[in-house]
């Protein structure tokens, strides 16, 4: 049984999102809709589906799931109104840049039964997941303490930066979730720091580009974050998970792997310049879980829940910066 | 415009261009040939194409290109036929395994002005084509020695060896190919040594399972290849390449790159363990070029005479290893 | 004109400290003193010295420099008696687990005018050194971001942490100094969590085995640290900076650098498995620097403003902890 | 009991090894000759020895064990002349450049019963030495394919090179040797090829600057040689054992070994670009095997068996480059 999809929103994240569809042998993407004509009909026309309005993909009969890759602040209304529908929903992260307006858009997906899958698309990637199946099978004991890597090779254009909520709910977002991913246990604190070292008008703006940030378990577990909007020789993601037997570890990824010797040395090409073509297959496999998910009917990981988890870790890391102190994560909300 | 295909042979190789045929926006597979029916059906519906028999392909008027995985006694009678029918032609290496079937082939596709391409995908490995444009672009100066190393993680079954026409013809062809594409010279020396180490069973067949080489040019530029049926950690597939500059090398790549930390050490996983996840972006641009070859109207590289070349120097690594003595090229065929 | 040197205290890192002595071409052991005889008589023997007592040292005319190994409470007062007898002084770390103490100390040396030096070995590890001159010539830019990964095969004897003036000021000191040695500011803010993950014996000991720490500089560049007592793998010990222009990092060093490929993968051996044999090279080099200061008739680096430096960051990391809060360096002493 | 040692060359080699004589503590030595006064007392000066003639010290009774240094020439006969005087020997490769002089000289040391030792120093590398242990503890199985990458950084000085007896004898013996050391089965077959790739001159002089081989065993083991004078990126030393289970490599060694990423990629730094710099734990190591050896009273490994069989290797493979054929080893001498 093939599951026939529409595409809310054909800007960047939309194509990957439709290329991963419409590859995926149990799924069809049927519709596309976007604010604008000429990139919804183009988008449509390279995958064989058609345009919609939104209001017609919520009322169509064909349509089983939707993906929602619209502006930030109109995920919370889009994932009511097709949970309300029937429909599977999975959004882009975040679901909003307010934890009260997040949870009042889960009670409503609660209400209805939906299944809502947020893309936290690393959980994904085959390294990343590799390293949490090693935790998972026990190869390294007991998870001790956690890094994690996370530096983009420049910022995102200035117009973004007021509505993407700060580096910390906008880039963050997505190693807090791989925290909670990885050390087996809930963040109860936050320590953050965070400046403006890379581009002063990004302070002007209002935010930072470059962060780090302790969190710590009941127990003790603790994970360093380390981010910034730059890095020169590529998109730099790793994760680093130490336990009681051992360390298990993900790499850096690059897209031609030779080395070069020479009279200055041995060089090896820079990494992936960008998430999309890093993150190609933990792209394809996200669309396969929430298909899966779907198919069982059940459930789709990580959820809403997960969404609302991570922007929590986001809110008392900036709350941790603004007041100088440790935060408790049950402060915020 | 879009390059219509027919594919002959619906057996593993065929499967893998298929895939590649069908997932490039620039082409589409319209019709599958096989000797027998289920997997022709299956492979033309996964497809949406359809089977036609090897007649109804070559009178086609909606088919502009082949792609050859048939047996390999019968490539040359179907490049032949092809060619004679005006279409393009990507056939798999090697076009025949006896030299003089060879060259009579390729004076039929010279006849008649055919694009002929042979399937030497090791050429489009983005990291071996990498380590090529090192070359091209005059990094590691003028080059001076090559050296492969080409392990297999298995042998093939028994029943294929006495028709894979010898190690030489049917594992190391492929290094041969690489050699010329890295050496910037003919090879006209070679020695070479031949065991059975890893299985009798092959030695009673006929057939070598350990092989080394040394290939030289005029010049005196060297290159060694390393060829074994055996590789526990996976698919070995390495080349470097000394200039007088420096050295340019592709490593091996693996589907899962994480690193476990313990008390044994610091273990990464094995290798790919088959060549078609090894090569999966070799075989989709390697249809790219031969569409490209097409629309430019002209010829494919690697093309017939490459076909011919790569099978030469196994002729004479062959007669190297019987006669215990260095063969000069020029004295095949 | 050789350097002769008297060395107090023959245990574990005496050893290392009088075979660095012995080995430079610009130095000469001559005397050794120890509580016990025993130690003493055979470390003596060993490198061709004698035994005496420290008094007779302090009133030696053939001495002209100390090296101190003593218990850490013995440290300031010893400091303080050679300066004032005119030896130049090489002092393990820490100078004294008390900030007031240091200070005393200092001002004593300062008005001694004597050269001393303090055991910050990592400084001159020659890979660790790398980086540091990655920065000075101006490779990576302006530095942003610092990240200082330190990992003990194992903990300390139990009889030890309660006179180790816990995690910080034993282990994460050299990290702090290391920090300091990278970041080209002041830190001027710290954050730290820290835990008992290890072993809960060392917290009935009343200190921590796995702690995390970011210290902030006036500007926002930041630093990272991450200790524990337990790495199965050996001792782990990386840093890495991220600059303007990019990234500089110090890897791992093992004993013996082999590979082993069979059906699980890539195993190369464990790290070092003890600071001795990690930092062979950096003990010499560091006698090499200290021999190279007195010669010079300055300043020694790092000096005792360093070993203040440090410990006054590890006193903000263990109040930042107790206190749950952001903890500026200026409120220590 | 401490060895007591003569050196007979107070060269650069020469250097090396009293040095490596002096920091063993089982050793001490007593006593330098060289045909130049100046280098002979210096030497003797830096490590508290006297300067003798060879004739002194072949009448001393305070001396064990001759380290010949010297000039090749006079390698055999000094051999000889220590051998009936009762001394242990340790000689540089090669004893000599011809096979029959040097079987003559070791039916003189057999006779008179000394320990001698021929200077392979790279079996006493720490890394490759631990590729042998992998293959003696059967970590690998039985072995099947070796590969030795050996590349100098430069070529030696031109009026050397017509009296090394050419790149095979001068260059590879220390490969042939390590093939020896690693196959676990005697050479029987040598095909080679040599060209003059990176010096026109080194042509002029009747050598060759690259060279390849090929050495197979009795039951088809095969070991890869590739050599050349030229290596920009340092000193290039790799080997690589295939065996039934899997696979043991040794890998470069680097001074220093940090990372530097930026726009470029990331880069390490050169290797070694010395032998000495490269071998120092080696020619440590083999020092002390020698002592060892001496105290067992034993014969030492390698010795002069060992020698003449790597001449012998060179020998044949030299014949292979002239003869254009696979040559017997037993065709030699």
């Amino acid at each position: 049984m093939t599951a026939r999809f529409a595409l809310l929103g054909a800007g960047r994240i939309g194509k990957v999102h439709a290329r991963a569809v419409s590859s995926n042998p149990g799924a069809k993407l049927v519709a596309v809709a976007d604010a604008f004509e000429k990139p919804a009909a183009e988008l449509a026309a390279a995958h064989g589906a058609e345009v919609r309005s939104i209001d017609a993909i919520e009322a169509a009969g064909d349509i089983d799931a939707v993906v929602i890759c619209t502006p930030t602040d109109t995920h919370a209304d889009l994932i009511e109104r097709f949970a309300r529908a029937g429909k599977a929903i999975f959004c882009e992260k975040p679901i909003d840049l307010d934890v009260a307006r997040v949870k009042a858009c889960l009670a409503v997906v609660r209400d209805a039964g939906a299944t809502l899958m947020v893309g936290f698309n690393r959980r994904f990637d085959p390294h990343f997941a590799a390293v949490r199946k090693a935790i998972d099978d026990g190869t390294i004991g007991k998870v001790e303490m956690v890094t994690i890597t996370s530096r983009d090779p420049g910022a995102p254009p200035y117009d973004y930066i007021p509505r993407s909520g700060g580096i910390f709910r906008d880039m963050t977002i997505h190693d807090f979730d791989m925290a909670r991913f990885l050390l087996g246990e809930e963040p109860v604190f936050v320590s953050a720091h965070a400046a403006v070292l890379v581009d002063r008008k990004i302070g002007e703006l209002g935010d930072f580009d470059s962060a780090t940030a302790i969190l710590e378990t009941v127990s003790g577990r603790q994970c360093v974050i380390s981010n910034s909007r730059r890095a020169t020789y590529g998109y730099d993601q790793r994760i680093e998970v130490h336990g009681s037997k051992g360390m298990a570890a993900a790499e850096n990824q690059r897209p031609v792997s030779i080395e070069i010797a020479d009279g200055r040395g041995y060089t090896r090409p820079p990494l992936h310049d960008f998430f999309m073509t890093r993150y190609t297959e933990a792209y394809a496999n996200e669309i396969a879980a929430f298909i899966g998910a779907m198919a069982a009917g059940g459930a789709a990981s990580p959820g809403g829940e997960d969404g609302l988890a991570a922007l929590m870790l986001a809110e008392a890391a900036l709350k941790s910066v603004r007041e100088g102190r440790r935060v408790r994560v049950d402060e915020i909300g």
